[in-house]
């Protein structure tokens, strides 16, 4: 079995990150394919850097067939519809999964970001997927994303926040924001006393649920079937499909 | 690790085909746990034998400490807010288990169960879970629970239903809305050409996600602490929490 | 007319409570049939409680047939889709006899229930009866139901919780959230000056408005025809339909 | 205990069907005081016609003071939160109060109003008291109001139109969408085997149940509270406040 | 192009304030033809006011004939629903414009209005518009509308309740929720930094729109059609519709 | 006042019909700037499709700075949120200016849109924009974008496709799913006899409504600020702001 876990920026420390994080609870016999972005934003803290890391993204899949499960590793789920109409296996974003594995675990969860300009995208992600009712909050620790693995006060500042989410909002568990907080999980979930839950290592565990089932995405409605072929142009027309 | 997979009801023909179905989305180091409950009815058909089949999940739980995981193997997800009050670790129902892996697999799956008097109590889940918005349909195949295995024309019935709630619903994928269906998904999703989703395989695929990451259900809320002692009288007695 | 009032714990004293509530707001030819349960948990605080205490009120209605209604006191309403498939009258929760009587009131009613962990439930209902819109806040008291009738302080402490919750959620009523509370409705709204419902005398209402209309729980769904018969053992084998 | 019972239209032979419909349900020591509306539109079939039908209820509430409860027989419910801040015991309309009182009597009711035209402030109404999930859906049987009672096929036309909705919208109960089908309830009960609830029946009972638990409208928000007094101007003139 | 703005109240001095700030926005071609109403309450702080407001404005509606475009102006958008069926261009509340034309200018938008009694007014309209998602939440300024335009204190503590509401609700934008506001909006905006929506000049600008285009109010479904002719009585007989 | 009116696909034939729907409703005083996109898909049927029209929606934007609005010309209002953060005046979609504009005018309004394919697309915005409500459905004349011009007997197909979508959703309004179909509006809404909405004339009217007031994007909650400036690689390098 083998899932492609996709940073869409092109930090390729952060794809460190989030592949230990995705390897951390791989079954023994999964191959995790980690996979840089190679164009767009170093990282992705706006609508605009999400809205240019999709072609990035897009490309990465497109540059690797064959895999059991995509994972989106940006906590906007950048580009999801579309990964889902161009490969050959079920794709997730790290929002979606983390959610899906966290709402579960209790009453309600928090989700805990990292700018507040990013919480309304995950506002939108929140009730798009439906969990609205499960979700008490979204809460920013006001670290921008590059910052997350070099500021030495990272862990104490999100442990902080995380613990005061889980207060206000009434919650059971805690949603991390950032695929870039991957590795500081297991730490706030022990300090907090609570189940954190960060997408990565949700997306790989879902992505590899369907993978033993056996499903792909559906197709019958015809939303998800392969794109209707056409001229593409400019610096993009590498895009065209063939 | 271990999953424990509890069939509410008494039949053990039906637990094994629940057992099967678990075991064959395991991964390789997982041990499946499969147990039928010893009181109660001996299918699940209505609200009363729902309600009278959770005793018998409790003890279930109950007699079974020490699992990474259970699995409640009835649509009704019987029992699950119970459970999760004195079970060790996570709990999932076979029905929110299987919404959440359908609903990233199209624009919206159907629910396709045994009789139409269960309707009513899968759109209860559906919107308590949070997948109004997924869902396009519940539709019942009219087969008794205890006729899934013994009716030679189970499969095909089941398989006509299950195009025909496609179609009606123009989903992407069918959740199928029994645990006696267990040994039928992959026979129909490839008969229809759309993923079909057994919620024993997906809840297995869940909690073993759950499990490697090491997360248990949330206290924090207080909803679901370990239930205050107090006396317990009449054929229940038991149930006393000691 | 007779209408059936259960308590489904096995704590006569606070039968007692419920049946004076009850008669309290009876018509002058209505009969109060108050019903302590024989079996299960001495009193409802958790979900384990509740569905525990399922079987014994199932018990209860099938004690007394004949009545014009049913009305089940404990605040989670717990059984009542069961309740409606084997009763011969309507049967309403006085959680949810109270929601409907108390939105009419107001623009919005607040909660005021006995444990903190009991606050989930309470939500759920409001979300499952529609009442999501007229719900302000659901609130705890902190006293354990037992010690509602023991402790000298409850009537001050709930007095002041009710106060509280009327101000926090801007709301123009309040609804008491445990049957055990039945006593002290005119009491608080006096000291507070706002409406305060008790489910058992707005069930006895509710129920005595059915019985004048001449109506019964509808079946033509199918969902709440008398449940199939079968097998059912173990403990509970009595409950077997005949 | 005194119930003011008022048609909002000028039609007196449809408070003589409105009274006897809550007359047959009013408990024995309930006066059921039945007034018509001396001003504006003689039926109710348009927002036009509700608007202008406000101030004659308004009037007939000013005009008899000192009752226990008041009851809009309109199915538009018109004027309803104004009447509510000018009476001194609890105000509801009859689309309220069936909703109320059918929604605990199966999975899902349908209204069967007039006219189409009237179908929208039906779907608002839902809506607004928040039974959007319990109301399968609004028909018409295109009878005019004033038709109801001289048109000999009524009741057939009106049972068939019943028949159908519980079919087409797989409910469990009928709520009649009309004052004047009042006197039917029974019949296309009888007729169609389930539930109909006509809302002067419902809102009798409603507002005995309230008047015997002794509540009033609240006014902790301030929305309900007597309107500010101010000048006046017209033919209106004699509804400023003194 | 002609839009008609009726202020439904009977303050002249207010449809002053109205007209103007309907002026400031129309396009050079475009006549506002500015109404007050004659008869009913001298301002709209109630319900009660609000509906004896709408005979006013029906009036005024019918006595202004031909025009491209009809615009309510309290932000109770009374009558709103009446004037479509009689109108024979679009109707506009204020309350519904503003709404429509703050959405798109932010994640979401406060309302700030007169007194808190009118605040559960409001709140209905958000949700019956569609803004549930979009409102923050709705705030009271404590300025009784007649005393907007008189006491000298208005903007300053119209501007402190607009900074607090766009911070507590984490907002924005502004919806001003009077019309006797209208003169404030480009100095509150130009205060707190933040887009200050006005629904009268908002109410221009969405008719001129609908009145370029060449629509009017949909009648196919029949809800709008002009209302059934039938026999008015008493105060309000010439409103028979001829 | 200038407008800019921007079609995100490369085709030119397009952008000339927007132009012209565009002018058809602008004030006197107003100018329109039509653009093309220089980059990616030639028609935008796919979520790929539109994923990959947004960095040329983008560079439009920034290469016409200084219009009072910007009006982004495909029904999936690609890049919306994205453009709110660079443009210096209101961004709107013609999905959801056209929902705002047909909202108003009726109960309910259907989608007309291209390819079925493009359904899913359209009730996400539905349901983000808040018209879940106000949308009786939305349906597909199954038109390629580029065929609309091209085909005959495209006016004669949508036209029926529009009479059976109200029919069909007892809707009051049609709103056009494609730019492509703006010069069909008027020709169909006299054919069918309801208003008809394109979205390009409905979001020059709310834009110019915008600019008139003196409004632009709110940027206090932080989520539409300019974006934080950081490195861009590859292919998008010179999306990186400066």
């Amino acid at each position: 079995m083998r899932i492609c876990v996709i940073n869409p920026n092109t930090a390729a420390a952060m794809t460190d990150v989030i592949a230990a994080a995705a390897r951390s609870v791989a079954r023994p016999d999964c191959e995790i394919v980690a996979v840089t972005s190679t164009m767009g934003p170093e990282s992705i803290e706006s609508h605009y850097d999400e809205a240019l890391a999709v072609p990035g993204l897009l490309r990465a899949i497109n540059d690797h067939p064959g895999c059991d499960g995509y994972l989106i590793a940006c906590f906007g789920d950048p580009g999801l519809d579309a990964a889902r109409e161009i490969a050959d296996a079920p794709v997730l974003g790290i929002a979606e999964a983390a959610m899906h594995l966290a709402a579960p675990l209790g009453r309600r969860f928090s989700i805990v970001t990292t700018l507040d300009r990013t919480i309304g995208r995950a506002i939108d992600l929140v009730d798009h997927y439906g969990f609205a009712g499960h979700c008490g909050g979204v809460h920013a620790c006001d670290i921008p994303v590059l910052e997350l693995e070099t500021n030495p006060a990272t862990a104490d500042i999100l442990e902080k926040s995380c613990a005061a989410a889980l207060s206000t909002d009434d919650s059971d568990a805690i949603v991390l924001g950032c695929a870039g907080m991957a590795d500081l999980a297991h730490r706030i979930g022990a300090a907090i006393g609570a189940p954190v839950i960060d997408g990565v290592a949700a997306g790989v565990g879902m992505l590899t649920a369907m993978a033993a089932i056996g499903v792909h995405t559906g197709t019958a409605s015809g939303e998800f079937r392969r794109p209707p072929r056409k001229r593409y142009s400019g610096p993009l027309r590498d895009f065209e499909i063939t």
